[in-house]
C-alpha cells in the first residue's frame, strides 16, 4: 500500500487532501510560510493520529502538525513534501468540572471554544489571545502561548494539568488524570510543551480553570514616554488582582485610528499609551484602586477609566487590532522581550539600529508590558530582511540586554538561525540530544526550533 | 591521577571525604537507606561541580548529588560505591529583587534560609515544608517537593523561574535570565525539575517570590469522619486567600499527644481533624471567612479558631509533629495521592488492605487534603515489607482510584518497581530515552526513578 493509501485507510479517504484541496493547509496565515504538502490529513480520534504517525514514520515521510494556523513562526505550516497532520476534525470540548477546576480539551479546539465552556461553568481559562477564535488549544500548548493575561496566571503550561501526545514512533503517552500532586518520574507534559510539534503530535488537554471574577475594571493611560510607562508597571504592581499590563506607541494608534478600527477617548495623541486591567469582586472599587495607584505618577498625561463591559472593550479594541491593521503593510514581525528595566533603553534605541540596515523604516512596537514582551513590527522591512540583516539587527539588539529572542511565538523555522542568542551551545546540546531521543529519524516537523547541525 | 586525586584537584583535599568521615552522608535521615560511598565531595562553586562530575565521567564511576537528606525514597543516600555530591558548600542566597520578585539560591541553601531572606523583603517563598530547617533548594526542586503551601501557589515547579544544572558529560546549561516569557526551544528547566538527580546535577535557581499576606488566620475543625473531611475541602474551596488544607486522623493525634509534641483544644477525641489556613489583609476578616464557609456543615463535632501567630503554631504543631513522632517506630511511609471524590473511600479501605498484608498494622495516614494527598504510615509493618508485600498491597489500592504511587516524595530507589502503576509503557519508554539521551553511561544517580529494563 502507498503512504496515501495508507492514510486514507486510517483515517477515510474524504479526510486525505491532496492536489487543490490543500488550499489554506499549506501556508500561514501571513503568507510568509508556505510550502507544497505531500498531503493533508485529518485524523479525528487519537488512535487515528497514532496511525497516520506510524504510518508517515514507516514510509520515512515527514508530518507537520497543524492547528489554526495563527502561529507566527512558520512552525506549522509544511515544508514541501510533508504531510500535513490537521487537528480539524479533533475538536470536542468536555463539561467543565467545577469541583477540580479543570476541563478536558481536544487539540484542534479553538481556545475560544474551551473559554465558552469555562464561563458557562462560571470559570475562566487563564490564557487568551487576540487570535482565540481562530487559533487551537493543540497549537497554544505546542507554543506555551502567552498573551495578555500572563501577568495574573503565568504562561500557557502553567495552565496545563494533563497532555495526551502521539510520539514520532506512533505510541501515545497520555498524563491525564489531573492530580495537583503526582511526582511519577519525568514532567514529560512539561517537556512537550512548548516543543512546537517537534516531540510529539498533541491530541488532548486538561487544562486548569480559574474561579472567573465578578468584575473587571480597565484604565488607558495616556504617557510621554516609555520609562512613564514602565514607572506605571511598578506603580500598580500593588494593586490586587491586576490582570493585563499592555501598552502601544503613537506609532502603531495611527494605523488603527487610520483604519477606523478603534476611537481614542483622548484628545491629544500621546507617545506612549498603556492599558492596565484589574479584576476583582467590585468594579467602582477596581477603577478606583487604579486610578489612587496613579496618583502623582510623572509623565502621566491622560487617563480614561472603564467599568462597564462596552467601554472596557472600546479601550481593548484600540490594544487588540494593532495586529490587523498590520497585516496588509507585510511588516518584519519580531516577538521579543527584554528584562522590564531595559524596556525603556531598547525602544530608545530600536529606531536607530532598524534604520541602520533598513533605511526608512519606522518600527511599531506594542505588546505585553508587564513581561517587557515587544511586538516588533516593522512595516516596509521585508525587502531588506531577505537574508536576515534586519531580523539579526533586532534581534542582536535585544541579546545585549539578556532578553528573549522569542518571548511567545516560538522558534518554529523563522528564528532557529538565531537560537544560539537565547540559549548556550550546552543547552542546544541538550536539546538535541532529546530531539534525537524521542524522533530519532527526525521526521517530527523536521526544520524546526533547531538549528541545522553545524550551523 | 586516580579518581580521588582529581576530585582533591577539583575541591581540596579537605573537602573529599572517606572512611569514617563519610558518616551522615552515607544514609538519609530513617536510616532506611544507606550505603557505602567511594568518597564524599563537596564542591563550592558550579566549575568545581562540573569538574567532579566530569572526573567521574571520565572513570566511570557512579554520582549522587545530595541535598539536605530528608529525602524518603532513597534518592540522594549514596548506594554501595557511589561518589556522593554533597551540595553542602554551595548555600548562598542572594539578595530578594522587589522589582522582579525573584530570589536566587545555591543548590545546597537550605529551604528556611532562603524563607528567610524573602520575608527580610517583604516577600514569601511559596513553597513550604516541615523539614525546611534542613532540607535543601537543590533537593526540593530535584523531587519537585509538594508540602503544605501548593494549594495556593502551586507544586515547587511553578515557583520555578531559572536553574543552572550540571549534565551528565560535565557540560553546564544555564537558564536564569528570568524573563517570564521565554518560548526559546525546549524547557529543559521543568525536565530538570523532579529529576530526582538523574538527568542533571542542580546548582543554582532563580525562584519566584509572592507578596507575602499581611495576617493569616487557621481553623482547627473536629470531624465524624474523612467525608465530612471533603466535605469541608468543597465548602472551603470558595474563602478567598485559602492557602493550607491539611488532615490528620485520630491515630495520628494520639501518637502525637502522647509524646506531648502538641496540645489539642477539643475535650474529646474526633476520628478526623482538619487545619485549614487562609491568607489576606486582616485576620479577624479571615478567621471570619472560615467561619462562615462551615457554618451548618455535616459532621462538623468541633472547631478553634487561631488569628495569632503563638495560636497558629500551636495548631500547626499538631499537624506538623507527625512525621517525628512516627519515625521511631520505624514505619513504612508510603506517600501517595487520589482524587478528593475518592478520599473517603481510600481510608476506609486501606486498613482492610494492609491488614491483609500485615496483621496487626494498623494505618496512620495524614497529609494534605486539598489534593487528596495522603502520607500513609505504616509502624511495625517492615518486617512484612521484606519484599514488598505491603507496598505493593497500598499501591494497588492507589492504583485502583488512578491515583499517584508518589505524590510528592518521588520515585527515588524505593518505587521504581512501582513505577508502571503511574505511568504507562509508552510513557516509561519516553521517559527512559530521555535519560539515555542527557546519560548515556547512567552513571547519574544509577537505580533512582527508572526501573531496570525488562524488569
Amino acid at each position: 500500500m502507498s503512504l496515501l493509501e495508507q492514510l486514507a485507510a486510517a483515517v477515510g479517504e474524504r479526510n486525505v487532501l491532496t492536489g487543490d484541496l490543500v488550499a489554506g493547509y499549506d501556508r500561514d496565515w501571513t503568507g510568509a510560510w508556505h510550502g507544497d504538502p505531500r498531503a493533508v490529513v485529518r485524523p479525528a480520534t487519537t488512535d487515528e493520529v497514532a496511525a497516520v504517525v506510524a504510518a508517515c514514520a514507516q514510509a520515512g515521510v515527514p508530518l507537520v502538525p497543524q492547528g489554526g494556523n495563527t502561529g507566527l513562526v512558520g512552525a506549522a505550516s509544511p515544508s514541501d513534501g510533508e504531510v500535513v497532520l490537521s487537528t480539524t476534525r479533533l475538536r470536542a470540548v468536555g463539561v467543565p468540572d467545577p469541583g477540580t477546576g479543570t476541563v478536558e480539551a481536544e487539540a484542534g479546539a479553538t481556545l475560544e471554544a474551551v473559554q465558552t465552556a469555562a464561563r458557562s461553568a462560571g470559570l475562566e481559562l487563564g490564557v487568551d489571545l487576540a487570535s482565540r477564535g481562530t487559533a487551537t488549544i493543540g497549537g497554544v500548548l505546542a507554543t506555551n502561548a502567552g498573551g495578555a493575561r500572563v501577568l495574573r496566571h503565568g504562561t500557557t503550561r502553567t495552565q496545563v494539568l494533563g497532555l495526551e501526545a502521539v510520539l514520532a514512533d506512533g505510541t501515545v503517552v497520555t498524563r491525564m488524570n489531573g492530580l495537583p500532586k503526582d511526582n511519577t518520574g519525568y514532567d514529560l507534559v512539561q517537556l512537550l510543551v512548548g516543543s512546537e510539534g517537534t516531540l510529539g503530535v498533541l491530541t488532548r488537554a486538561l487544562l486548569r480553570l480559574s474561579p472567573r471574577p465578578a468584575a473587571r475594571a480597565a484604565a488607558l493611560l495616556a504617557l510621554e514616554d516609555a520609562a512613564s510607562a514602565v514607572a506605571v508597571a511598578g506603580a500598580l504592581r500593588s494593586v490586587p488582582g491586576l490582570d493585563a499590563l499592555e501598552f502601544y506607541t503613537a506609532a502603531g494608534l495611527d494605523l488603527v485610528l487610520a483604519a477606523g478600527r478603534a476611537r481614542t477617548p483622548f484628545a491629544d495623541a500621546a507617545p506612549v499609551h498603556v492599558l492596565a486591567e484589574a479584576v476583582g469582586p467590585d468594579a467602582d472599587v477596581l477603577a478606583e484602586a487604579l486610578a489612587e495607584a496613579l496618583e502623582e505618577l510623572p509623565g502621566l498625561q491622560d487617563a480614561a477609566l472603564a467599568t462597564s463591559e462596552t467601554d472596557r472593550a472600546r479601550l481593548w479594541a484600540l490594544r487588540e487590532s494593532h495586529t490587523e491593521v498590520l497585516a496588509p503593510l507585510e511588516p518584519v514581525k519580531l516577538d521579543v522581550a527584554v528584562p522590564l528595566v531595559a524596556l525603556a533603553s531598547f525602544l530608545e534605541r530600536l529606531p536607530e539600529v532598524v534604520a541602520a540596515v533598513a533605511p526608512g523604516v519606522t518600527p511599531v512596537p506594542f505588546g505585553h508590558l508587564a513581561e517587557g514582551n515587544v511586538h516588533v513590527n516593522l512595516p516596509g522591512a521585508r525587502p531588506f530582511d531577505v537574508d536576515g540583516a534586519v531580523t539579526d539587527a533586532v534581534l542582536g539588539l535585544v541579546a545585549s540586554y539578556s532578553g528573549s529572542i522569542s518571548a511567545e511565538h516560538g522558534i518554529g523555522r523563522a528564528k532557529r538561525r538565531w537560537l544560539h542568542l537565547g540559549r548556550s551551545a550546552a543547552d542546544v546540546a541538550a536539546m538535541r540530544a532529546v530531539k534525537q531521543a524521542l524522533d530519532p529519524a527526525g521526521l517530527l516537523s523536521p526544520g524546526r526550533v533547531l538549528p541545522d547541525p553545524l550551523a
